[in-house]
C-alpha cells in the first residue's frame, strides 16, 4: 500500500491524504477521520517523502536534551517544553528531541540537522562562546537560541531574559536596604546566565563600593539540596550573609530551610530573592514567609520561541529576531533592612 | 546533492554514508566525521526514504505529551524523559515528541505512528478503559505502556509499580501505629496510578475496621500549592485526620508547611507518608522533618522502557513484557504512633 493506492481507495487526490496525515487546517475534520481510518486499517505507513512533497517540511522542531550519568534532569527543561508543546500544538509541529551527552552537543546538533527530520533547531544551555552558534551559522537550518552566548558576535536569533539587569536589580535593592554581607546562590559555573546574574550582582556592589566573597559565591545545579547545602555553609563564616540571592525557588527553597533550621527570621535576620521561572510546581508568594522575586515566565518564553520558529517556517508572519525580556522585581515578605550593627 | 552523489564524492558506498548519518557504531568515528563534514560542507539533506533504505527503521521512540492552556507542566514528566534519555543516547535513538490537548490523545498516537516517524511507540498518564490500548493493539508497531489501565484486559506490554500495594504498605503501617483518621492527598482523579493508590489505602484501612472519609480526599495536579490548600482544609475539619498519604513529595511540601503553620510537629501530632519518585531537585530524606516514603524511581522506569523498546526494535535482548516493581517503604521521622485520644 503506497499513498497512491491509499487516494485511490478513498477517491482523494494524494495531496490531501499527505494534508490528511500533516494535519493541516485546511483538511475538515470529517475527511481527515476517513483517511486516518483507512491508515489504520490497512496498515499503511507513509514515508517522510511522500509527505514532503505535499508540504515542503517536516513539521518538526529539534531541540537536544543534555544528558548523562550523574547529570540530574533539569525542573526547567520540562516547564519550558510545556511552552514550546502549547504553540506547537496550535499548528500540529512535532518535536525531535536528540539526548546527548553535554560535551557532543555541537555533533548532535549537526547530526540532527543532517537527519533531515526537523525544519528549524532550537539551542539552550548557552556557555561562553558556545560552538553551537558558529556551527548553526553555516547551515540552512534556522534556529533561535534560547539565552545568548558570551564572547562571540551577537548577531543571532535568540530570546534571552535580562540576566544582567534582574540581579542588577535585585542587588541594588538590598544595598538600599542597608545590607553589606551578600550571597549569591547560582547555577552552573559554565552557563551563559549564571554568568551575567554573577556580573549584574558585583555591577550593583559595586556602585555601593562592596564586593560580593568568593566565598559567598555558590555555583552547582539548581536543586533544593544544594541550596540547604551552600546555606548551610555561608551561615558558619565568621561574618555570614545577611542579603542573598538565588537563580531558582528550587534553590531558595533549600535556603530558606537552613535558615529556619539556625534558628534566624526570613525578612528580619536576613533577606532573600530569589529568580522565579514561574514553575506551577513551586510558587515563591506560597513559601511560608512569601519570596521576593525577579520574574520571568519560562512556559512564555517557550511558547514565543516555538511561535517565532513556526512563523518562519510556516511564512504566516514575520517576528522579531532578537528579544530580551526584563524580568519584574516583585517585592514580598522575604526582603527587610539589614538587621542593626551588620 | 542526493546521497548517490554525496557518496561518489566521499569515494564511500552508499550503505556506509547513511549508516554514518544514523549513528550506527559499524562506522569508525573518522569516517562519521568525514560524512558530516561533506553534510555540512554541501548543505545535504538526507530524506528519511533513504536512511530507511539503509537502516529500515527511524531510529525514534514517540511520545504524547498532554498539553493545554491551564494545564501546568509536570515535574514528573521531565524526570521520567531525563531517564528515557539516558537510555536512548546510548543507542542514537531520539524522540519525537507530539504534544497533544488530553482528549486528543488518541488521535495524536494514531497520527504519530501513521508518520513513520517512529519506531515505537511510549504510553503513559493511564486512564480508566484507556482507549489507547485497544487502538495500538491493532497497529504494528511496537508499544510500552508507562503504568496499567484499569477495566481491560492487561495483555499489553508494560512497566508498573505496584500502587496499590504501595499505599496498602503505608497506610497500614500508620494504622499499626494506631491512627485512625486518615487522608489522602493523591494525583488527579482519572489517572489510574491514583485509583489504584486510593484502592490500596481503603483496602489496609478495611482490614483494621477504619474507612476512608471522602471529605479527606483530595485530587489534584501533585503542586506544592495543591498540597498546602488540601492540608489547610483537612486541618479545619472537626475531626482533622492524624495520618495523611501523599502521592507526591512536591504535593507534601506544600502539606508540612500547612502543618507547621497550624503550629502542629510533625511525626509527633500528625503523621505522613509520601511517595517518592527520587525527583533529584527535592529529597524527602532533606525535610527539616525527613519524610517516611514508599520509592520508586522515575527515572529508572524511563530507562528501563527505553532498553525494552529499543531492544525490540534492534532485537539485540529480550526482556520481559511485563514488569510490576514493588516499591521500598523507607520509614523516616514524619511517622510516628498516633497522639494519645485521637
Amino acid at each position: 500500500m503506497n499513498l497512491k493506492q491509499l487516494s485511490q481507495l478513498l477517491g482523494l487526490s494524494q495531496t490531501t491524504v499527505s494534508r490528511a496525515l500533516n494535519g493541516y487546517p485546511e483538511v475538515n475534520a470529517e475527511t481527515r477521520q476517513r483517511v486516518l481510518d483507512a491508515v489504520r486499517e490497512t496498515g499503511y505507513r507513509p514515508n517522510r517523502a511522500a509527505q514532503r512533497l505535499a508540504t515542503g517540511r517536516a513539521g518538526s522542531i529539534g531541540l537536544v536534551m543534555p544528558t548523562a550519568d550523574g547529570i540530574e534532569s533539569d525542573v526547567h527543561f520540562g516547564e519550558f517544553l510545556a511552552g514550546l508543546g502549547d504553540e506547537a500544538a496550535k499548528h500540529d509541529f512535532h518535536f525531535v528531541i536528540n539526548p546527548s551527552h553535554p560535551d557532543e552537543e555541537v555533533a548532535t546538533c549537526r547530526r540532527l540537522v543532517a537527519s533531515g527530520n526537523v525544519d528549524a533547531l532550537f539551542l539552550a544551555y548557552m556557555r561562553e562562546k558556545d560552538p553551537r552558534i558558529a556551527m548553526m551559522k553555516t547551515l540552512k537550518t534556522p534556529f533561535v537560541v534560547h539565552g545568548r552566548s558570551i564572547g562571540v558576535p551577537t548577531d543571532y536569533p535568540f530570546l534571552d531574559i535580562d540576566n544582567t539587569g534582574a540581579f542588577y536589580d535585585a542587588a541594588r535593592l538590598l544595598a538600599q536596604l542597608g545590607h553589606r554581607h551578600f550571597a549569591l546562590l547560582n547555577g552552573p559555573d559554565y552557563l551563559a546566565f549564571s554568568i551575567r546574574r554573577k556580573k549584574g550582582t558585583v555591577r550593583a556592589l559595586a556602585e555601593q563600593g562592596l564586593v560580593l566573597r568568593e566565598d559567598c559565591v555558590q555555583h552547582s545545579q539548581m536543586t533544593d539540596e544544594h541550596g540547604f547545602r551552600a546555606m548551610e555553609r555561608f551561615l558558619q563564616l565568621d561574618t555570614p550573609p545577611t542579603a542573598v540571592l538565588c537563580s531558582s525557588t528550587v534553590l531558595a527553597l533549600g535556603a530558606v530551610r537552613a535558615i529556619n533550621q539556625a534558628g534566624l527570621k526570613l525578612g528580619v535576620d536576613i533577606s532573600l530573592i530569589a529568580h522565579d521561572d514561574v514553575l506551577p510546581m513551586l510558587k515563591p508568594e506560597n513559601f511560608m514567609v512569601p519570596l521576593t522575586t525577579t520574574r520571568s515566565s519560562l512556559r512564555a518564553a517557550g511558547q514565543r520561541i516555538a511561535r517565532r520558529l513556526i512563523a518562519g517556517i510556516l511564512q504566516i508572519e514575520t517576528l522579531p529576531q532578537q528579544e530580551l525580556w526584563k524580568t519584574d522585581l516583585i517585592v514580598r515578605a522575604s526582603t527587610g533592612p539589614a538587621p542593626a550593627g551588620k
